[in-house]
């Protein structure tokens, strides 16, 4: 059987800098070649970078992606790397389309295939996912021929995420012609529980097509999401070969016994397979492949959330950040997230005590940033908030309200005086049930944890602080930040389970309501108190608006908030009881 | 020829509100049947409001949708209303999709036709619109099936909203078979000029099928979108018979003579006419149909805002607003809308000054409130500004955001503490540029004039006051307010004009730039300066992260900040110059 080394190159590309990711596609080709492979497959849209949202429909970004495409060829014929298959992701305009009266250059979610400074074949995605966080109706002409290039004797098909989830289609296709190796080419986001759906699906996927598939995902983050690489080959009896380290930049290369092409160079449909080379090499001695393991769930999150605030920061170009520090538990695994992604040299801490303020907050607050090491200072809010109460007159919650927003403009002025990115430390669950402060503790540029609910919170903070052990450094976390009865500390005595369930019980509902959609009668049926669903329900609901403002924060759940979950503010609908 | 009466409920629904809706559309009826009219056409997603975004995926939600049909059925019949036939749209459950394997029950947007107490037929939208503000794929399995009713001996087919945009599909289909009339449910929002569009369009439509068309849309606003009505009725030659008027809430009542239905029930598809009544009625006297003028735009615009905010506070039950009043155009323009919207016992206007304030601008803000007859007070932020300044060392932008921070914790405690709705008061140019301070001038629940460039601002204003004139009524806003040179005052001598363009030609690049999506080297060679395009861009692009946390406001234009236009954050496209 013919052999074939594919490099499958698992990198983090920026959207929008389409010289940087291009002079960056030759930097790996590069790898790919030193590494002797003869393909090297590249992410999905790896020259525009993915999502780029409208970014797509804009025809002077069309025209540069178009651009990089060429002058990447051009590139690797210069640098000697003319022999190399390149498989590349981009944005194209599609020139087939403009003759169906589709406006000219309609874009596409593509793959070229470059070979001695030629684009030798283009394939364009078949299925685009439109649920979820995906909107790629709205963006992408569905492609709707297979792409088959012959590379070393081996008919090598290709293939886009969403075409391997689907049934049907080009997989069907490229297997029905005796291909010997699929392609498929991804930007899947993380998100819990993926990685086993992808490995099952590939697997299963091999063994309907009875072909190999090399698989390769991006790695790093854009706004919202983070992409955990999880790049993988499996043979075509659909066991697993090789598996990248998960969220981590690098190139696998794995070699690969494939069938040898079919006589034919003709698909049944009519598609002829490019021709880049007829014979199979000369046979060689195979490189080892890995399989590396997977991370445990608590530390894939985590490890979700330290990248996408890095890239956040980076992709943007913030050097440093600022957090308030209250002594409790979220803006404690907050600071060190953003530690671990940024260093502690990078990090402020504030703390800004009220006359409400325990002693434990302010020491445990201390505490947290002499563990850490990070910068840390004392702003006091009481002249704040006295020169507010003694001009209006408030009570209540707009009293409370008053301290969350003195330490919101505190942490504001910092921001714009020292230049470092505001974090936000609420908590999917805060966030769920508006259990927080708008223009007040809601403030920043960034909330690492609003897709982390409150249990979740205390997990990871435990599951950091054993990491910490293990590794035989200082544990970052205080253990009382832990364990102390959680509190927003707005007026004396407050406690969250004042207002709040036990969030072991918030958590499981909001969990079936936000994540599983179910409504009133089926999380009665579930076993969820019936009144206790009527009042978490209405709070959901109401905080909508709140949601809207929120600064956007790394995904790790099946469903976040934000672009994965959208509903109306005005919206009278309220889950009807079995009455009803 | 025989007659048929037809009534276009022009009609202003609730997003979830489906018991509420339900029982307007049983009143509507009742106003239809009032009228003598046969057949009575209700909005596309009547019963549940439209657009329900995620809603739309919940399954107690959709049975709740297909409850309140059969609800309706009963009730017309409970009314003595069986007689009449009633169009109305909803969110269903497809049957028919389950056993193509689609998850069961998997949502359609639909149109039922009930009589005498029973659905007789039902239509499901064939084009799912995925562009601008529309997700439909997101939601929606379209129809294939075309759906046609024999009403008074008079074969009436049913259309949705996008189907009447596209080439081919149900309209096509109809035509052939010789349907006599062609109603179309409408949800379709109001934007600049496109009520001209929409005439165009439906007398087009008319005479390609050789079919009279009834078109009804509803009226009202819903987050972002108003709904402007504009409901109409052509004849099969494309000649308006009737217009509704704009933005108002009506049942219109048009007599048609139509052709008589085909000895056929059958489509050549197969699909099978409903029959509900196989004879022509009585000859009658027809009632005379009016086409009401259209309000010129800037008029329109206006009605949008005002109809945007004021269907904002009721439908999400706020009683009144509260907005900082600066002296400048844009607070005045946002407080007139609000006491068009609400009435001025509503409106509160709030004076916060600051040293950097001008004389000017406290009396043209107190001169404002007296015009408008609101309520109004003064509330000096110089002691909160030096509270943070004694604490905090600030120097430059970190100075001037305190002071625009302080103005918005004082209008987010008096909402607290009073209950008001907040409003921000910033403008489309604004927005773009990125001028503004978030969590200062950018708080608010609801931005009414966010979708209004600032030369608009100034155009509404004078078209405001001129119609006050004619009105003979007080003249809202003070001349000095339209006529003095924009400045934020947050610092000594500051102008708009230090930093920004002037706003003609600043409104200009931003056209082109935001709503027509022109790249670098179009602006610049439409006529635009290169220095100032590269400034602009850059600024608009930069500004990606204020715009995020913005609170919605009303879409006015054909491309609003917001859902409108989805662009990521991190994003480092930069548009190349020709030179590139």
């Amino acid at each position: 059987m013919p052999q074939l080394r594919v490099g499958l190159a698992q990198i983090n590309p920026t959207v929008g800098d389409i010289d940087g990711n291009r002079a960056r596609a030759l930097e790996w080709c590069q790898k790919a070649a030193d590494s002797a492979c003869h393909i090297v497959l590249l992410p999905e849209m790896w020259l525009t970078g993915y999502p780029i949202e409208d970014l797509a429909l804009r025809e002077s970004f069309q025209m540069a992606s178009e651009r990089a495409v060429e002058q990447l060829a051009h590139d690797l014929v210069a640098a000697n790397l003319g022999d190399i298959v390149v498989v590349v992701g981009h944005l194209a305009r599609s020139e087939a389309e403009q003759k169906l009266g589709v406006p000219a250059g309609a874009p596409q979610n593509a793959a070229s295939v470059i070979h001695q400074g030629k684009v030798v074949a283009r394939y364009a995605k078949h299925h685009l996912p439109n649920y979820g966080v995906f909107d790629e109706f709205r963006y992408f002409i569905p492609g709707n021929k297979p792409c088959i290039v012959r590379v070393c004797g081996v008919d090598v098909a290709l293939a886009i995420c969403e075409d391997l989830w689907q049934d049907g289609g080009p997989v069907a296709r490229v297997a029905q012609h005796g291909a010997g190796l699929l392609c498929v080419i991804n930007g899947s986001p993380f998100e819990l529980d993926k990685e086993d759906a992808r490995a099952e699906l590939i697997a299963r996927r091999a063994r309907e097509a009875g072909t190999a598939i090399a698989y390769v995902n991006m790695v790093g983050a854009q706004d919202e999401l983070v992409f955990d690489g999880d790049s993988m080959v499996v043979n075509s009896s659909g066991e697993l070969i090789a598996r990248a380290p998960q969220f981590e930049e690098g190139l696998m290369a794995v070699d690969l016994d494939l069938p040898a092409a079919p006589a034919a160079a003709v698909l049944r449909d009519g598609t002829e397979v490019s021709i880049i080379s007829e014979w199979p090499v000369q046979p060689y001695r195979p490189l080892r492949s890995t399989i590396s393991p997977r991370l445990d769930d608590v530390a894939a999150q985590y490890r979700a959330l330290e990248i996408g605030l890095r890239d956040y920061c980076n992709k943007n170009k913030f050097k440093s950040v600022v957090l308030g520090l209250s002594g409790g538990i979220d803006s404690a695994l907050v600071a060190t997230i953003a530690v671990d992604a940024l260093g502690a040299a990078n990090v402020y801490g504030v703390s800004m005590p009220s006359e409400h303020s325990s002693d434990h907050s302010k020491s445990d607050a201390a505490e947290l940033a002499s563990r850490l090491g990070i910068h840390y200072r004392t702003v006091a809010i009481a002249p704040f908030v006295k020169a507010f109460e003694d001009s209006l007159e408030l009570s209540g919650l707009a009293a409370e309200n008053i301290q969350a927003r003195a330490r919101g403009v505190t942490l504001m002025a910092i921001s714009n005086q020292e230049g470092h990115l505001v974090l936000a430390t609420g908590n999917k669950s805060e966030l769920a049930v508006g259990y927080s402060t708008i223009y007040g503790d809601a403030v920043g540029g960034f909330a690492p944890i609003k897709d982390v609910p409150k249990t979740l919170v205390w997990e990871m903070s435990r599951w950091r602080n054993a990491y910490a052990v293990l590794q035989r450094r200082t544990v970052p976390i205080p253990v009382s930040s832990i364990e102390k009865e959680p509190s927003a500390e707005l007026r004396p005595g407050q406690k969250d389970s004042d207002s709040l369930p036990d969030y072991a019980v918030l958590d499981a509902l909001l969990d079936a309501y936000v994540e599983q959609d179910l409504g009133h009668d089926a999380l009665v049926a579930a076993g969820f108190d019936r009144a206790l669903v009527d009042r978490v329900l209405l709070m959901v609901d109401r905080a909508e608006y709140k949601r809207r403002q929120y600064p956007p924060g790394t995904k790790i759940s099946n469903r976040a908030f934000g672009r994965d979950r959208r509903l109306p503010i005005t919206n009278r609908w309220t889950e009807p009881t079995q009455n009803h």
